[in-house]
């Protein structure tokens, strides 16, 4: 029941928190977007490298990939930089971020190019793998019109791709959790959606609880409505 | 169309493979079991330590973890031994599985002991990370009951919980892939759950395409079925 | 003569870059300062943490020491993240930003704090290491003024330190060198000095040339006048 | 004295442990073998590559080199993964492994392929080593058959080569020892042989005890006959 | 005030250590030279391999560069190898070796060839980084005259370059610090230069004070005087 | 046969090289011996430090261990620093240092002390492990009556220990290889002896061929009498 839940900020259940796309927010990347989602700040730039990976050699196919880190300071305590072993979690998010930003591009069409998209967080306050996605796949699209210029083909990209966060707390589905929900949430999810609603990918976990199959469509549901929003911004934020 | 779809070894779309629960398989661990599932093999052990690691001293809480790893020739060519950065997709797998598998175990009763579950793929044909959960189950369950013998307290084991895969094939759902079939497809789904149905864990990813919220939900209600099966498997086991 | 040279953005040969010093850019940190030299910016955020590195220990007195990176893409390509092995350069660099931030403080009057300083590059357009220590001091400042508010006792912060980097291009002696002149320039030089004019550092190269005394000399008594100019705006900064 | 000594199985000071040698026991590898000697048990695959490593190229001749690792729960307390450095343990026997394996093969025979004998020891009593040498001889047998299978030329394997323990345990000679047995020695010794009686390998060590010359010919005497017992299971496995 | 400081050694302020260069010291090595300043010894050996480092190919120029490492009890008590991450100190002394060094050669007179420099100190007692550039220098020009005779060319060896520490000790200026001074000085100096006097690097450093310009230029005479001392002993040791 | 090999240096199959052991080599080791043997030198230093690793803590036994080491340019080409994962012929090499001079000491009459040997190989012509262990000792002597004299208590020393290779080259036992003979030599070995004449260890292995047990005792025969030259040699040395 909305009623029962005061969010920090006095947003409802279902909305989103202030979002702004800073694009163009790096000089020297190919394509690049300041995201701020609330107090979370993320960093993405799109680098362009001509060639593929070793093992993608001579399909004649692009090659995106993400790298996600935070500064020692985006959080509320310092964190030793990660200059040995890369830690689970890091891996874990980069992987979801890399996965879901192919999702916006023809391999075929880019041809053999790599783009690097660089999530830097430099402050943290919950949701920074779905601000990293959505933030990341602006600075992907400009990416893709550089190339385009450069080859002169049309661009390899095809559809926005956002993500968003949600869960229960307290029993209630809250959508975007800032961290102090985050801590306390029981379930909590991350969607990933396209533009037309096709979702890429769903993550639900429930360290402190299990979840019914309705709650978790309810949820999905919920977050793909998000998504459209954000679908908009990022088609405005393009300009 | 089940029609349409002939599987490598003439399942119906909704059966799972052949699966064996051998407990006990190591001479040391304190909890084992060797889990084949087709020609998946996973070797899982569960060793015992008093005390739990330093960020978590002091609750009076246990802590559960996993680690997963291949076998170089676990697979058709071999891989080199992650001796030095363990790989991304590793840690995916093995948070994946620790934290499914502290659902099942009931940390204060537990107390202050930690049991590592290690999951080694002796061979590989698709779904070692469930294969894992569901074989490191029966471990884990053993190794309470050595804590309990051990304390005089009564086992901190709670639920069984146990996962499988799913996906879309050439648009067709199927349960519990082998490899030849996880390659092609173009969603695929791990669902982990407790005995009494409720979900764990949900990852659903469409590196080949998108899917709906109702495939979602067809495949999470089919995933949630199958597990029970397993539950039932996994209690006979334990004898 | 001052005639020969044109620099990129109209400067006079001993002219500083726009500089500004955002001070408070983190919302976590007990310290903090964005600052900006022409195109380069750096993040500092100042941590505290009660205690000192072991090898300190029983004295009661503080440390102060620094980090310093460079996201990926600061630069104009794209650069690996140090996941392994921290760099050479990197090493020279935070292991001179430590140095020199540490003649700002009292560590007696500290007593047994760590004051950890990050220095992240977002945007690099030469002078990284010396924008990173005029604005760590900022951020520096505010971290003592944090502690002292902790323990009651007085401020341990004592002089404002800064530094400016100077050197040879084309035989002409110039100051605050971007990157396009950096790599021209046949001596370089970093130096470091206090509010009272007194030198912390001076380190002076020449890759591509030798240079006298009298040239040094020249470099010294002109990169320490601009510190002066430094230094008021730090106080300014600071409010 | 023999009536000294109780061994825990009732063996006679120099008989073996029940041996078993199960080849193929990898659905994948070229060549596989999981050997038992007792409560022991190491699987052996071998996996062929073509081409040499760099330092090797270009004279025609092939290469055999050995890896060895122990599962964490292999033993009585569990190890943690050799996940950065690798041991020197471990790299002592995984040498020691490669060289014995080495004399089986005729390089210039085998041509420019690389077999790798991976020995993952899945239950330790003693012994591995020498087990991961006598079941890697069977595994690499298969693989040089399936090279020379896919090139048409002969096989390039010349001798089985096998290895046994012995030692002096209060002050008696004992053949094949177990983990318990192992503690004890005053002497070990570990021997490597071909078919022909000919020696590749003798590694004797005192740690708690010097040994006369006397004392190691006739350990090694009696390790020379036992191995003569191993070529023969060797040669029964391959069929 | 001389008189207020008595050195260990009784050496005025003023005046170097003994200082031997045994050229050739090193069986192997194509230039080789045992420096002894006072009690701190180093071995330095130049090492020519055709080629040079992937950025550098294609220009026709040649490389050098320096590894500096301690042995393990060159000191007063026993410090770890560094096997791992080499160390920021480690660091950025072999920077500043290796461009004190290249200093001395023509590069597109070398050619293809990079030239190694590893300087190991087997006993320290101050001044290390200086007397391997000493030392090193000495060393490069003997295998400058390797490469010469191999390619007929003449040598690329263009100007010896030494390198002498100073500092200000209770206020006093003095040069060629032993450890025991070194670690009382407020401000400690490191001076790199050619026989013409140019001056190749400077590194002032006041860890424990401040020093004013004119302590600087009267150190950095000092220094260049006493290097003049070096670089005969240098052409003298090449005989 | 004898007159059918001219050794480089003329000597006969049986001698050994000119050897010499300078003890208290360095000024800061609690004991050190710069050994030669021929063209190989090695310098071997005893650090001396309160306590013991923490498995072998509480028992009032102290622990011995070696490292070895060669510079980069003590072979006829250059090696790469070992400066991240140690290599297995180094973990090799001093493993068995280790062990052999752990046959020096009573290690409960140490007490709680640990003693490093560090052996860093100056220059390699064949046999540097055999020389380490035989100037280790003498190192590891004088670091024993180091602890007695500060402890009070009589030395832990008991025995010298010393290492000797041996091997066939073209069918003939010769004793003591240099590098050339080495690299030709079908089987070689190196003993481990103490002064009494008991074996601490024997190690032989055929990488080019396989050898009789008879040839075995032959090689352990003639190396055991070199080892008591040895011996002999070690008294003297130690004065």
């Amino acid at each position: 029941m909305a009623e029962s839940t005061t969010r920090n900020d006095g947003r409802s259940p279902g909305a989103l928190r202030p979002i702004t796309l800073e694009r163009g927010a790096s000089l020297y990347a190919e394509g690049s977007c300041l995201i701020s989602a609330g107090r979370t700040r993320v960093l993405c730039t799109a680098s362009v490298e001509q060639g593929v990976p070793g093992w993608r050699k001579g399909k004649g196919e692009g090659w995106v990939t993400a790298e996600y880190a935070m500064l020692p300071r985006a959080t509320g305590s310092r964190n030793r930089r990660e200059r040995g072993q890369v830690g689970g979690r890091t891996q874990e998010i980069q992987r979801l971020i890399g996965r879901s930003l192919r999702a916006c591009v023809d391999m075929a069409a880019l041809g053999e190019w790599t783009i690097t998209i660089d999530c830097d967080v430099l402050q943290a306050d919950g949701g920074t793998r779905t601000a990293s996605i959505t933030g990341g796949a602006v600075a992907l699209h400009d990416a893709c019109a550089w190339v385009a210029e450069k080859t002169g083909a049309p661009s390899a990209f095809r559809h926005y791709v956002a993500a968003i966060s949600g869960g229960l707390v307290g029993g209630e589905l809250l959508l975007d959790l800032d961290y102090s929900e985050d801590v306390r949430a029981e379930v909590d999810l991350n969607v990933v959606a396209r533009e037309n609603g096709g979702l890429i990918e769903v993550q639900g976990t429930g360290e402190h609880g299990d979840f019914t199959p309705e709650q978790l469509s309810r949820l999905v549901g919920t977050a793909a409505d998000a998504i459209r929003q954000l679908n908009a911004m990022q088609r405005a934020a393009a300009g």
